[in-house]
């Protein structure tokens, strides 16, 4: 049949992409974890050829040809050709990236990468120096960049759409403000009444925690949890991340040394969520384009599962305390499980977002959110943003920022062009919260298990329901079809209630 | 001028064969010192794509256009257009990569690739079981397609000579034959002489070296060099080796814990030479595809002259042992530094390549000269290769071996269709003599600098002479203008006499 000739040509050519891409991957972790000082410059040139390498394939004409034969749109998952869900799915996400690829025209993509290029090095001195003056006429320059862009993706109704979508597919403005609106009431409310109870006690966390120890502790965690020593590995970096160089070939890293020898711990456990999303993708999926997170909030929901709603549990740490004592016994000995435990949950309104933790965290991203939904309106302009961006950081955690490096200045995505991903961030932690509830509806003994250092089952019931699919489906479908409803902010709020309560005590949290 | 533009079309299109070949190296040097296990496979064909890439990009029709227009040969440097040295040598070298790229038809290359993949399997198990039957069949295969690829190459008379061209451009059997014969007279007869000595102690080498400390020692004598931090690294591999990233990223590798410690520490510096050579290219030829070692010989004799005149003299040795002794004092503290330099210089015919001293080296290698030529012409049968290996053996150091792992099947490179390589490595050692001596006349001091542990002197006259230069001028026109004479292996093998009279005593060493 002519179709399944048009399908395997278009496989043939992703399978390139797919090598390519993992190259290139290559170089940016070398780049992070290797790289000599002076050969920086030269990298970012390999790196160009290989992303114009993967560009051409996935601009080229004959994909454009085989993708319309086939039948590609973006909303329906099946075109005019009788294809598997699994074909169907890898159509689409074809035409998806493709049509990135080509709908911008050359000038405006060199434009772009230039003056990105421009404004993160001018939005680095300006964080350095406090000068958001500095930085203003860069960002405004992207802004009205962004917004062409938005204009030529031609995605939804709202310029926001396009931008949201391009990281977590199928996902709308609208969509956002029926999440994010509820959810910030919630929340606020949440963080004003935990401010009035007494704080957990962490002043144990200020001792000498030996490096070599730390080191321990990431690897026997990571071990514990099943990430495959033959198909990955641990490394260390000045900013953790994770990265696929291949099907059998995913690595993390972190940092040690830092104040909270635990910070460390939990960002190992959090590239460890993405990691063993990656290295579960199945058969039908492996090898090819589809063999990636369907978003970036989905695999979000991975990492902060295993970060937050397993290795931030009671359960948990029940199972896992003692040995970190035995790791640790001048400093922990003493210490004992339960004030640990709240040490580890402490909940405290602080204004830079990556330090956050998971109660205030979303608070941080939907302030964001709005900024940048905003500006796409026009309803604020950039040299409001200082302003406007302390004013909700009152309003919403009750603190204000005495220099802009801990307010707007703080985060690298606008003077990269990244608008629309902050929101992904926060919908990790909503959809993982939904999971989560339906995982334990099919592992009653889930709890259990996580006390016991089983992980193996939680880690099962994510490739059977998550994982395997790659980029079959996108997020809503998932949800909807794990958890039989769609995104439910409920089911995160009433966690955090629940987990809060627990710890913090006194009366019950309204809202 | 229009030939200006040829050439600057030129440069660009192999500024980026440069990158993608960098790129590759980056792939190679991860599967060597970080790749998970199980993802070998996928490196594998991540590494085939981009050799396919770089083949399109150095086959490119454009290429042959442009290589003609500027009256590109192999032998003139100059074309029919007016260049500069540099340019006329960049013309020249892109002229040599292209024709290798286009002179074989697609099916020969698809096959050569197929047969060597097989035939190393089959050569690591046949060398596991010393069964050579099993590898004849394969061997000979091999044989007819390199006989093939040596017609299709068309250079010289012998066939011979397109085999060593590839690796050491403008050498031929007959220099080659002029070369070996006496040079295999003189050192039979030399290894004959000191075999009726007594032989230096070497018992201390059996002792527990820390491998914290051997590791201190292979960065102590890698800073020493001048080998820049911030330009390279030094890794851990199977086998060691040297790898070009980058313009300013050139990574070595050793491996720590043998039985004697100092080949790790002989290793490193041998492999610190290479790297030397590759960071040492100047502004002229830095960047763009000139940027490679003239020829391997070349190569050899910057890692040889390092590791053996360099730093297994005995002036070096008078300034560096301290060092060594307070490192390992409960193992050298009462070992006499005369023992210690006669130790790492004793000379004792063995039968494996890579563990030869620098006396029996040089035969090792002339003994597959002699098979290799052999079977190009037909005077030697691939079954018969066992037992003439074994003869050859005998007369040029008098031992037989006993297995064929220790003999005829020792090395991967016949099964790799490495035909033509085995010389350069002798050459390496003539080079180095030859060229060591020329650094002696121009630096009277050199040898009082090695004993301060001043080795920048030496560095910058072999950057002077050598490096600057990359792949711009042939080994035997860098030797004729450095040293005023062609090639002449008589300051080898004075060398040596000198040297090795020296250590074992007696009467003078004829010859």
């Amino acid at each position: 049949m002519q179709h399944e000739d048009w399908l395997n040509e278009l496989k043939e050519r992703g399978r390139e992409i797919y090598l390519l891409e993992h190259t290139a991957a290559l170089l940016g972790w070398d780049q992070e974890t290797c790289l000599p000082e002076k050969a920086v410059e030269e990298r970012s040139e390999q790196l160009a050829l290989l992303e114009g390498l993967a560009h051409e394939k996935l601009a080229h004409p004959r994909v454009t040809e085989l993708l319309e034969k086939l039948g590609a749109t973006l909303e329906t998952p099946k075109g005019t050709v009788p294809l598997t869900d699994v074909d169907a799915g890898y159509v689409r996400h074809f035409f998806r990236r493709h049509r990135r690829e080509v709908c911008f025209p050359e000038d405006l993509v060199r434009e772009f990468a230039r003056r990105t290029s421009i404004a993160q090095s001018v939005w680095a001195r300006a964080r350095k120096s406090n000068d958001f003056a500095l930085f203003a006429p860069e960002l405004k320059k992207i802004v009205a960049l962004i917004k062409e862009r938005a204009r030529l993706l031609k995605v939804g109704t709202h310029p926001y759409d396009a931008l949201i979508d391009t990281y977590e597919p199928g996902m709308t403005k609208a969509e956002l403000d029926r999440i994010f609106i509820p959810l910030k009431k919630e929340l606020t409310a949440l963080v004003a009444q935990i401010k009035t109870r007494p704080q957990p006690q962490t002043d144990f966390f200020n001792a000498e925690y030996p490096l070599e120890d730390q080191r321990k502790l990431g690897n026997l965690i990571l071990a514990r949890l099943g990430y495959p020593q033959d198909r990955g590995r641990l490394d260390v970096s000045a900013h953790p991340f994770t990265t696929t160089l291949g099907a059998d070939d995913v690595r993390i890293t972190t940092r040690y040394g830092e104040p909270n020898p635990f910070n460390s711990f939990f960002s190992t456990v959090h590239e460890a969520g993405h990691g063993l999303y990656e290295l579960g993708f199945g058969d039908a999926v492996r090898g090819n384009l589809l063999a990636d997170g369907t978003s970036l909030g989905i695999h979000e929901s991975q990492s902060r599962s295993w970060e937050n709603l397993i290795a931030r549990s009671r359960p948990f740490w029940h199972g896992f305390y003692g040995e970190v004592q035995k790791l640790f016994p001048g400093i922990l000995g003493e210490v004992p499980e339960e004030t640990f435990y709240q040490a580890i949950n402490r909940v405290s309104p602080s204004f830079i977002r990556v330090d956050a933790d998971e109660v205030t965290y979303s608070l941080h991203v939907i302030l964001r959110y709005e900024l940048e939904t905003a500006l796409m309106e026009g309803t604020l302009e950039v040299e409001d943003l200082p302003r406007v961006w302390d004013d909700k950081m009152e309003q919403f955690l009750g603190i204000r920022p005495d220099k802009l490096s801990l307010g707007v200045l703080q985060d690298v995505h606008w003077s990269a062009g990244l608008f629309g991903y902050f929101p992904t961030y926060a919908l990790g932690n909503l959809y993982g919260a939904q999971l989560f509830r339906a995982a334990r509806r099919d592992l009653p003994g889930l709890m259990d298990d996580v006390e016991a250092g089983r992980f193996a089952p939680f880690l099962d019931w994510l490739r059977r329901s998550i994982h395997q699919y790659g980029s079959t489906y996108t997020a809503g479908e998932l949800l909807q079809s794990i958890t039989g409803e769609p995104l439910n902010p409920g089911y995160f709020t009433s966690y955090l209630k629940e987990k809060y309560q627990d710890i913090y005590g006194g009366e019950s949290f309204g809202g």
